[in-house]
């Protein structure tokens, strides 16, 4: 019997999956169907076939949702991650498999045990961070593992950046994925993660400050600054008794000190309103986080509070985003610091139309094996096409519509609610993408 | 009739109170209820006399709460902040005046319509800041505007400190208040302020880093650092069109920039639990919050994270506190930093039985008057007697004890959810603390 596929949410970051799932749909003699607020737009993101249609869907409205989940075979949302919850209560209950590019909340996880007593899987954080990360560290750790080697240190970066052919501004960097998160990354509680043997915790004021530079053969240098929670995945990776355990982020070598001159400035804050009017500009802005002096200029004050020269990197970085200009207005009339700077970084950071992303990924591992020790460098680098299909677009709708591929075909024996950790995701998803041009490299160096 | 007061709520800082209102009570007729989660306690605070008892009180039980209201003229609650509200909805409806030393929260505000309808008066903020602050700064700006001053700039700093004869660690410092509330100052939300016409925003990251050097004559030198909302007042105070509004904490020269210390290396932080066991030392602590690096003592780290030489007096502060002891062990099992180095601070700053606190208030006025500038100084120094009768205790126990006073004897004709910011409360308050030597000295000098 044909299968059934419904996909959720069909907004910018979905496109690669919806290109991906009818391609495939063809192959297999699946139909789609695409629920979206918005089903005239969502319908001109299907390329021309008579396997898929756009319907207008709304997930607070239950009787829809249950209705079209109903009708389905496999469910995909791409819904914003706190909407997931209710579409999985339905698919457990009306016993449909489910996937998702999100981390797993809270809500979700529990509901794995009534998952399991009906036999279906909720695949969840099966795109690029999570996603690829997991299939291509477990795929390596369980080999190793299986060779006989004692995993003692394990570091994993991930960073949505710019290609170099499209890299024209002091940053090194435009936004591919959602400007929120990027102002706000970090902010909540410290960063924590195990260091040779050690926790080590690291506030937001010096998150950015003590990133670590990330030298990739081939590829650049970057500056690598921790996630929140490094353990979050110790146990479900296996590695418990591993002396180093560190998760982060890239950005361009000399994106962090920079950024935490606006960190330190106080412009990430999102905790309240700034007094603003129509004229305010980004001179008065900037100015408001420094100390009155009619002695000196803002640009003297802004050296001073941050210790920075006026011939430094950070400096032209902080002058070409026009944080010193009295022409440029602040781009909208309310907000909070945070608000105003993204608005800010939103004009400067704008992916252009021919502008090319890139994604890198980067693990490490240490290991012990026969007595000997090795240390293992495994990387991606995937280059988007266009500011449309992105190296981020590509990287998470992939992964996920392979999954979707292999719920479908029933290939999955798993059930509950999962993370994609066993070989029966990561290797025919990481055989697949490789026709996609999305393959990780490693080299292994012997340790003295 | 005499008059019957009930005071809620026996803690350590009531003791002051206590002895005021009774004495008082002894000289117009009035009997004391004195209401506490543990009567033989707070009996033990009770100097002999027949005017006084102390009786059961939960707030929690609404019964014996109404009960004991109802049977008094006026209630005073020190009860810790959120509790009021309880007490002063019971007070409306049962048309009691009422006095506290907290500020008025958004629940409290919510009464004043209700407390002006039923012709009660329910003063709160009165007592040392919020409180003298008000009674002090109030008074001065309507003398200066009654001969006809425009006040264009206002700085009120206050800070509960550590008298010079007993001022023995390299801090300045000693608990004369609640630690926690020292340790978590400053978080939650930038500081804002007016500063020669901008509003002026300061991060947590830079708040201590950016305190200002206050240098009162006679008394000393200190560091004042800006509080939450410096614009709090604006309105209240009549200073709508000043163009300078500061309101700040101080604390002994040198004490801001060793905090920051803290503050930078994330110790401060409440929102996680770190992972301590019975052997972790203060150094392990310490480390928690530094990069490995096996080339660098943790000493040597510390002065790299902290840009600080290892004989500067910040490295010489945190040394004193025994953050590079290996010796010295975590004095609780689990918790936040924030509550672990409150833990190691009221070690380290215990105020002994024979020390003297010390409240340091100074307030800053520039205005112009018949076409000349001036600037007027107006500073309260007060030393405690020991670690019981504190400065602190006084200078927040007596302005509120007055305050009853003033409602016992009808001399109170404002009514609703007040503050203390007319001549009524600030004249025959600032004048009975005389008294017991509470007095603020003011200078004035032209300005060129």
């Amino acid at each position: 019997m044909p299968k059934r596929i419904l996909l959720i949410g069909a907004g910018r970051s979905a496109t690669v999956l919806i290109s991906y799932i009818i391609q495939e749909a063809e192959k297999f003699d699946w139909f789609i169907t695409i629920g979206d607020l918005n089903p005239k737009l969502a319908a001109t993101k299907i390329p021309p076939s008579n396997r898929a249609r756009a319907v207008f869907f709304d997930v607070s409205d239950s009787d829809l949702r249950r209705k079209l989940i109903s009708e389905n075979d496999v469910v995909v949302s791409m819904l914003p991650a706190h909407m997931h919850v209710s579409v999985a209560n339905d698919c457990v209950e009306l016993g449909k498999n489910m996937a998702t590019a999100s981390y797993i909340s809270d809500e979700m996880k529990q509901l794995h045990e009534s998952a399991v007593a009906k036999g279906i899987t909720i695949i969840n954080e099966l795109g690029l961070d999570p996603g690829i990360d997991h299939l291509s560290a477990m795929e390596i750790l369980d080999n190793l593992r299986a060779e006989g080697a004692r995993i003692d240190e394990f570091e994993s970066y991930c960073g949505g950046l710019i290609a170099p052919e499209s890299d024209n501004n002091p940053w090194g960097y435009k936004f591919s994925w959602a400007p929120r998160n990027v102002v706000l990354a970090g902010q909540g509680s410290a960063a924590k993660y195990l260091e040779k043997g050690n926790f080590k915790y690291l506030p937001y004021q010096r998150l950015f400050k003590n990133s670590k530079r990330i030298e990739i053969s081939n590829i650049g240098n970057f500056d690598g600054y921790a996630n929140r929670d490094s353990l979050k995945y110790q146990k479900a990776y296996g590695l418990e008794n591993a002396n180093t355990i560190f998760r982060g982020t890239l950005r361009k070598a000399g994106f962090c000190e920079a950024w935490n001159a606006l960190v330190m400035l106080g412009m990430t804050d999102d905790s309240y309103k700034v007094e603003v009017n129509q004229n305010t500009s980004l001179r008065d802005f900037t100015n408001s986080f420094l100390p009155f002096d009619n002695q000196l200029s803002l640009e003297e004050k802004i050296c001073r509070e941050l210790q920075i020269k006026i011939d430094s990197e950070i400096y032209k970085k902080l002058e070409w985003l026009e944080l010193f200009s009295e022409k440029t207005l602040i781009p909208i009339k309310s907000g909070s610091p945070a608000e105003i700077l993204q608005a800010i970084l939103e004009k400067k950071w704008l992916l252009m139309p021919d502008d090319k992303d890139m994604i890198v990924m980067w693990h490490r591992f240490v290991y012990e094996l026969n007595g000997r020790k090795f240390e293992k460098h495994s990387w991606l680098r995937v280059i988007g096409k266009n500011s449309v299909e992105t190296a981020m677009a590509q990287t998470v709708g992939l992964p996920l519509g392979i999954g979707v591929k292999l719920l479908a075909q029933g290939k999955i024996a798993q059930k509950g609610v999962l993370m994609p950790l066993t070989p029966e995701f990561y290797t025919p998803i990481l055989d697949e993408l490789k026709n996609f041009g999305i393959e990780l490299h490693e080299e292994t160096i012997e340790l003295p």
